[in-house]
């Protein structure tokens, strides 16, 4: 075991100046280069209805062979296999000529430099269609309210250890948003407050009694008020789940490989919701200012989630691991002496302080014993950093078969499905064309920060009229091309001479005050 | 258990206007009106060296009976009668004629007005000396290092179900303190940073060769400092958790009853460690402005580590209660109806979104099912919430007893008993003598504000000459008395006629720019 992972580190530690990369499928075990399957068809998710470039037909899916790029590229065979060579990595984008994405999106992604066999990313758009449940409130529906909700929907997956994940999650996560969302589509469109409690199932005894619609009106006084916005915020975050679990059920039968980061934007009814699990970043741009919309979940920033968890479930950590934390890995030699161990003053922070106190220790010289020489649970630092020294990103979908190098010990405990979800609404600020809200994977944020972005934002639309649809595609390019560079002195370079990504790149540049249509 | 439950709700939620208190001795099981023991000494905790009013000899204590209070407060027989009595509420200070606590400390204190027998609160004020170990690195002593440190030490402890672990605390965590200490004592007078390894023991392999010190400089380029502040940090909250074993393993031999919150003040090498476990509050006024120096830990503000305790360890909740959070209690006649289940928005916190994701789940509508009728792990609000229906202070010492009632489910794993530290540099600012530090028991800030306490500094202090050592004796009183109010009206009432507060009220001011002695 020492030996493995230390070498392991080693590894980690050894790599060079570019941003080395989250483990992908030549570390890791059970990945496979088997042909990714076509999109399964959860049972409880039935397809959308309404959709630009909805999910493609099985036989065009076979057709692709082993690899598939977002339907809405709408690649010839020649398209595709340009899009899927690593030494040109010439950037895609949705033909001018096509239908143009809701709202006038601009997307565009670059294959990686080498890293894996095809782009693990994907990507999705959509316009769906939210059928309510017949009578969810028990009371006869309201003809006045119409019959559903639409909701749009942005969606970038980051695939690590093969791309199966990524792809069940860009053809399948919108649905289960939408089935979350059928309970609600009534009550999001009443204005009041929200019921807390629902009868069982329309036509059950007591359905057709209003008293069993408890309004807080009704409840103790301690009770507060729910909002829609927070049922829509849960409703997100449950999809995120049944989406995880569905690729726990169908892992097997489908080759579900590896698993994905995943970052989701849903407009509903005014208001911009960015759901972020893994280490993807949206930023909206709005008169040239920055406003975070995601952040990113790492062995680093939720260090203290992973330590309790191990301090709280030793078993999952297979004697293999330590949840302690020593400055630096401990030496069979130094057994006996004593050595600090956290946690460490630069490991505290708001929501450590509130948490991880629970029994973890303060910081103190403790004697090193034969069982402090097991590895740490989170190691390195930065882009490095690895949780049981194998991943680098700490939530996201799938990675169920996802275990320690040459060992049994499952990670998938360690990791969460849950997103972040941040609300930015939409009615509160009058936008202008140029306001926009950019998602990137990794690929683009590891060598461009929020504020170059910010610059190129403004540099490309001035140069392009307000009203021509095209300048968001233009720009979502010049942020891939700037990400990548150019190839030169046996690399992909920067006009600063340093290393562009040698990652999969994909950005949505969504425009807030464009020509889009609202709805 | 519904019933039981269910009845213990009703309790919570009838009670008056008045501030409830917190469970005392007549809702618990275990508590008893034994006398507590005198102070025992701890194997690991030999008495203190120096120190203005040190621990009474036993038989002191003995012919205190049953109850006693700060020895600082030099209580003759009939003075103690008084600080007894429940109808007067005297306010207790030290003599103005005896030796001043160090600093010109004030303090004050006054009983509760007949929620527990006796004053449950105990407080300590000691100058403590802490000699190095021999040789802690390996090296000789460097003689212009002096022979040790002193710390100045502040402590309130609110105790509850009994007075036994208040006062344990109160003679003993300030040795725990020492103790952990004493290996800093060189590393503490060395400007350079804290190695990070230490030879195991002087006189074996390898303490006489200096290569042992690892100093950062030697080790990984990933390393980051370790601070001396950091290191008196992990010192106090060791002392609390080995003040908390000690607890647990004399509770039989010394009847250590119920528990207690700690709030601790230590000032060493020219920084105030404030550190707080429970309810208590310390908050620096300074040129009228209010610091916090603390928080307070309730079920309330703890709500999402409870819960993210009682999702990964089930067994905790011995089948009695559920983490899961509806908006009120589910009563039988509801199920197979749908609710709303929580994380609920208003549960929502910067420390949760980064925490409670592990899998709790969003909200949604959920069918209720039997179990769902499970009494909430967190249930009432502010002063009113509490933790299995039982406690609502969730973190301090001892409770080691302490049972869900009419169970023997305990409570103590959902407890912790580690502080939150926070450090204030005392050489960053030029203190003038109205700067004080005020801690206060809960009885204090029930009823009283940050602000008008930061008022009543003003008001009293500008009454009194700068370089008069009673000012401080004088505002604690008043901050007591403004907390107690006066008989009136079947009761103690403010002079806005609102209650008072009935609990027990125990205050330290402690100057920070005042005629005290800084070492």
């Amino acid at each position: 075991m020492l030996n493995r992972v230390r070498s392991a580190v080693a590894h980690l530690v050894s790599s060079g100046g570019a941003p080395p990369p989250r483990p992908k499928s030549p570390d890791l075990p059970n990945a496979t280069s088997a042909p990714p399957a076509a999109a399964p068809e959860a049972p409880r998710s039935p397809p959308a209805r309404a959709g630009s470039g909805s999910g493609a037909p099985a036989k065009a899916v076979e057709a692709r062979a082993s690899f598939s790029r977002p339907t809405f590229l709408q690649l010839s065979p020649g398209g595709l296999r340009r899009a899927d060579d690593h030494a040109g990595r010439a950037v895609q984008s949705p033909p001018d000529t096509g239908r143009r994405l809701p709202w006038s999106t601009g997307y565009a992604e670059v294959i990686n430099a080498g890293k894996s066999r095809h782009n693990e990313d994907q990507a999705c758009c959509e316009v769906v269609y939210v059928e309510g449940r017949r009578s969810v409130m028990g009371v006869p529906r309201d003809p006045s309210r119409g019959q559903g909700l639409c909701f749009y929907y942005w969606g970038l997956f980051d695939g690590h250890a093969g791309g199966g994940a990524a792809e069940m999650a860009s053809r399948l996560l919108h649905r289960h948003i939408r089935e979350q969302l059928k309970d609600l589509v009534e009550i999001l469109q009443d204005p009041s407050p929200p019921p807390l409690c629902l009868p069982s199932t329309p036509g059950t005894p007591g359905s057709s009694d209003p008293s069993h619609l408890v309004g807080p009106q009704s409840c103790w006084s301690t009770q507060k008020e729910v909002t829609h916005e927070s049922l829509v915020v849960g409703a997100i975050e449950n999809a995120f789940q049944l989406m995880d679990e569905q690729m726990a059920r169908e892992r097997r039968g489908h080759q579900v490989e590896g698993g994905c980061c995943a970052l989701v934007v849903v407009y509903l009814l005014g208001k911009v919701y960015v759901a972020n699990a893994g280490d993807s970043r949206a930023i909206i741009v709005r008169n040239g200012e920055i406003i975070p919309m995601s952040r990113e979940f790492t062995p680093e920033t939720e260090r203290q989630r992973l330590q309790l968890l191990g301090f709280l479930k030793p078993e999952l950590l297979g004697g293999e691991f330590t949840h302690l934390e020593f400055p630096r890995r401990v030496q069979p030699k130094e057994l006996g002496q004593r050595m600090l161990w956290g946690p460490f003053p630069w490991q505290r922070n708001q929501s450590f302080t509130s948490w991880a106190r629970l029994g973890v220790g303060g910081m103190a010289y403790k004697k090193i014993e034969l069982e402090d020489l097991r590895f740490p649970l989170v190691c390195g630092e930065g882009k490095k950093a690895r949780v049981m020294a194998t991943i680098g990103v700490t939530r996201g979908l799938g990675d169920h078969n996802l275990k320690v190098c040459s060992s049994n010990l499952p990670i998938k405990p360690f990791l969460s499905c849950f997103p972040e979800v941040r609300v930015y609404d939409l009615t509160q600020y009058e936008h202008c064309p140029d306001d926009v809200l950019v998602l990137g994977t990794d690929g683009l944020w590891d060598v461009t920060s929020d504020c170059e972005v910010a610059a190129t934002v403004d540099r490309v639309l001035s140069a392009y009229e307000p009203n021509d649809p095209s300048r968001y595609t233009a720009l979502a390019q010049a942020l891939v091309l700037g990400a990548r560079g150019t190839p030169r002195d046996r690399g992909w370079r920067l006009p600063n001479n340093k290393l562009g990504s040698g990652d999969d790149i994909s950005v949505f540049v969504i425009p807030l005050g464009g020509p889009g249509s609202y709805s």
